[in-house]
């Protein structure tokens, strides 16, 4: 089945205690699509100024990912983010952030994507992502993130935002913040009642909570990683290999909480080869055999 | 087989954003003792004064709990714990601590006590922990539990335990205190390198991970509790359940791999009802039944 991801497109410098890794591409589509490639066709929608230095089709090349969607503003400056990793890698300061081609407007939705049926709405402003997805015909299941500062600046439209997707994909504080409930387990609760039908916090190292409108609830450890290297993308990879997954299993209606929680055991293994080393190298050195041998791994460490 | 626990007897003052529960009974052999009942016969040790107004025998009435090692000292007094939980229970301050009897000499281990198979030291002195264990006579299956304060003044004892012990039960911060090694994981791995041949690290909501020495690990998810009233004794009902559960299963010699994982996760099951209230209330409350009904439960949410 056809899956769409709207999200940024970054340049990035990340310090961790591992090393700096300088001028690197990033981005939320970016790392989406490179975990969605593992399992099907990604169409990406996103917008760099003139000044990025990275050939996508490239950094692509042998994957199935579409860029018709990827627009190129001559006069403009891509996005970048400068951010530091603190010593146990909880903690990340955020050095510079220049919005620059993503202040502006949003890039078109080709017509080639407008029937797309799983939709990944990466985190930008709700009302921005409204707009995404109302051009896109009869979508099967929308997902989207969403950070504090949504939440808290822009709530009406992030309530109408919620009403129109079938899934939020959000990290722990997110949910906390938004349902103002400290019990993830009643927080994800307070959230199904805002619209969407799933909501999957995610915990960090701690894993993740899935919690469905009909009180179904998964709860999954986060693969131990080799190492953590670099936590910059692993949520947005989680999403991706989630989505990935879900887009190839050709669901005809809305995907049912057991195909859920494969995608999301996929999502939290490739999560952790991204963390693993710096930038999208921990995702371009790996076949999908390692991920479905994670799989299996991950089944071991949780099955009692 | 036979259970032997030695640990502390306490009358605790608990102020949890739920209420406040003023000298109630306590104390990690309590708490054990009270979880591991559930599973078969426990041999308890441990030590009051005469001010205690807990009647023991009354507390753990219907249940089989050997009280032969309790002994009352009529010139001491017993030991007073009094700590406050703030709001999202993570955070534990505790406001006086009168160690009392416990700051005396150690209980005596009485003769009908020293073939105990399975022992629990529950956190104390490390010199006190060895001690205790020499008085017994070929133990299968020896568990410890310590913290910070003998991790940074008593390491030298501490090492001489953990050659003498199975299994070391310990939290998340004592794990990286105890092995200078922030990835639990690799925490886990150094710690089994100071002797014994399982390590079992809590983290409270995020659940536990388990280790042994051939390389094998278990991650699990904390059950999620219907509400978190009052987290005091949960680390000690995990460990009262997990070796309550390993004694029942009659092993001849020390427990393999799968019977661990099972009596991990009767320990998390355990520990999520000992939450639900204030004191032992938890866990006087229910039956067997439903710590097995919870069982069942934990599999389904966490299987893929």
């Amino acid at each position: 089945m056809s899956l769409l991801v709207t999200g940024s497109i970054g340049i990035d410098t990340v310090t961790t205690p591992y090393g700096v890794s300088e001028n690197c591409l990033g981005g939320s589509s970016v790392y989406f699509s490179m975990a969605a490639s593992f399992f099907g066709p990604v169409r990406l929608i996103g917008v760099i100024g003139a000044d990025c230095p990275f050939d996508l089709a490239e950094v692509f090349a042998g994957r199935d990912v579409d860029l018709a969607g990827l627009e190129v503003r001559q006069k403009s400056k891509t996005f970048r983010w400068e951010g530091t990793y603190k010593e146990d890698m909880d903690e990340r300061v955020t050095d510079l952030l220049e919005l620059n081609v993503l202040a502006e407007a949003a890039p078109a939705v080709p017509d080639a994507y407008k029937d797309s049926k799983f939709v990944f709405l990466a985190n930008t402003s709700p009302a921005l992502q409204l707009e995404l997805l109302e051009q896109i015909q009869g979508p099967v299941f929308v997902a989207a993130d969403t950070m504090d500062c949504w939440i808290e600046r822009e709530p009406d439209d992030l309530k109408l935002l919620l009403k129109k997707i079938d899934c939020l994909v959000i990290n722990d504080e997110e949910a906390r913040l938004l349902a103002a409930e400290s019990s993830l387990i009643k927080a994800a609760k307070k959230v199904l009642k805002m619209g969407p039908h799933v909501v999957v916090i995610k915990k960090g190292e701690s894993g993740s909570i899935t919690r469905d409108a009909n009180g179904e609830i998964f709860i999954l450890p986060a693969y131990p990683a080799r190492q953590v290297k670099d936590p910059t993308g692993a949520g947005d990879s989680f999403a991706g290999a989630f989505m990935g997954h879900l887009a190839s299993g050709g669901v005809a209606g809305k995907p049912g909480f057991e195909p859920l929680k494969t995608a999301i055991a996929y999502g939290t293994v490739v999560a952790s080869f991204t963390v693993e080393d710096f930038s999208l190298a921990g995702l371009t050195s790996i076949t999908r055999d390692d991920i479905d041998d994670r799989i299996q791994d991950l089944r071991k460490l949780t099955q009692f």
